[in-house]
């Protein structure tokens, strides 16, 4: 099954992907077009993977990392599909980065390769653009270049892990205005999924409805205002959105 | 006026500090020792700052920031007074870090420094404890030097801003098993509380309840498993809590 959170004639839905479109709780078919997109799940805490994929690691002049460099960011940088993101006036360098997101599904700490998938409850698509030029050189939270508002599309679709084959073999791209300029695969990552859970729960509990972008594959360009920017994955959605003008 | 959130008979209260102890909102007035203290707000997105006291940079042999550097917290890292925090086995050098900690009253952005008090609700104390140990060199995400589990005390009270003179003159000291370890002012600030607004509303919304831990001055050592340790912070409160084993 996959699932939306979509707002539709004032008023927010858990909605459900059928072939027509949408069908709300009241059992009301309505098509894609006529809701609005919210982010399908509300997380408490957002973990993402820096230099995941190792042609990416390459492709930005770093060595590939002998542990996950994993950043936390801001539940509040999430916009839905078909949502627009800001391109400061002062950016030269705003990347798009098409990434797996991992739904965590209940509640563990310590938990252990082997039963990594138990805790997963399903999977979505995330667009986790970067602005480069702020990054720092000495010492380098990422805040400003990974935290801004509306920085963070994610969706359509929170997909039931039960529905997708193997999460560590799917094909990811990024079409730019119609052109593809990103390709990859989820078996590429660095470290994989079981490897990511089981390295955070080692000394954090994750809770339900925390996400793990699990980074992004070579392949990234700037994006400029007016771009429409579509990131895929295969079997979880295609989550589409627009560079807007301060 | 200052407030607690506090677990009492069994149920959360919103408890207010009075002379006598905690008024319940039935107007019951319980003893600080019969409460258990939760941290008195829940945060959405919790801002932490490095290196933000000259003095404290030095000590860790870093430049003075010329921008402030900000990393976020997952506020499920939160504890409330009188809670324990697990060193992890592995540790050789587990530095507490007395903060004053500004909690936001109402949503913003591009907040000017001129109007960044009215923004602002109250404050509390934080310890937020630093497991140098797992810094990075080459990038460095510092998930797992500050988010784990236990490694933010915070509370016992959110005091309003209506009762704190002024927030930039406050002094800051913690004491380890009696001995007074650290001393500070929060005017050796090297981004004042104004300028930590203007700078993160300039591209985040700042939302009711989020945090800023505003930074530690110098004075830091490292604590053993079954240490008393209290940061306080004058006019906003003191904060106890004991270090244990995994």
């Amino acid at each position: 099954m996959k699932k939306a959170r979509v707002a539709y004639n004032g008023t927010i839905h858990n909605a459900v992907g059928v072939e027509e479109g949408l069908q709300l709780p009241s059992g009301q078919i309505v098509e894609e077009n006529d809701v609005i997109f919210l982010p399908p799940v509300q997380p408490k805490t957002v973990f993402a993977l820096g230099l995941n994929y190792a042609d990416h690691a390459k492709e930005l002049s770093f060595n590939a990392p002998t542990e996950p460099l994993v950043f936390l960011k801001g539940p509040n940088t999430f916009v839905g599909h078909r949502s627009k993101t800001v391109r400061p006036l002062d950016a030269t360098n705003m990347h798009y980065e098409c990434e797996l997101a991992v739904v965590i599904g209940r509640s563990g700490k310590h938990i252990k390769k082997e039963e990594a998938y138990d805790y997963v409850a399903g999977y979505t698509v995330a667009n986790d653009y970067a602005v480069r030029d702020y990054l720092e050189n000495y010492y380098r939270p990422n805040l400003k270049v990974k935290n801004r508002d509306t920085c963070t599309p994610i969706g359509p679709w929170l997909v039931d892990a039960s529905d997708v084959g193997d999460p560590m073999n799917l094909s990811l791209r990024t079409v730019v205005n119609g052109n593809v300029t990103q390709e990859g695969n989820t078996r590429d990552m660095i470290f994989d999924i079981p490897t990511l859970i089981e390295y955070l729960s080692s000394f954090m509990t994750l809770n339900e409805h925390d996400i793990i972008l699990t980074g992004t594959p070579e392949g990234l360009v700037d994006t400029k205002i007016g771009d429409e920017v579509t990131v895929e994955i295969e079997g979880i959605g295609r989550l589409t959105n627009w560079i807007v003008s301060e």
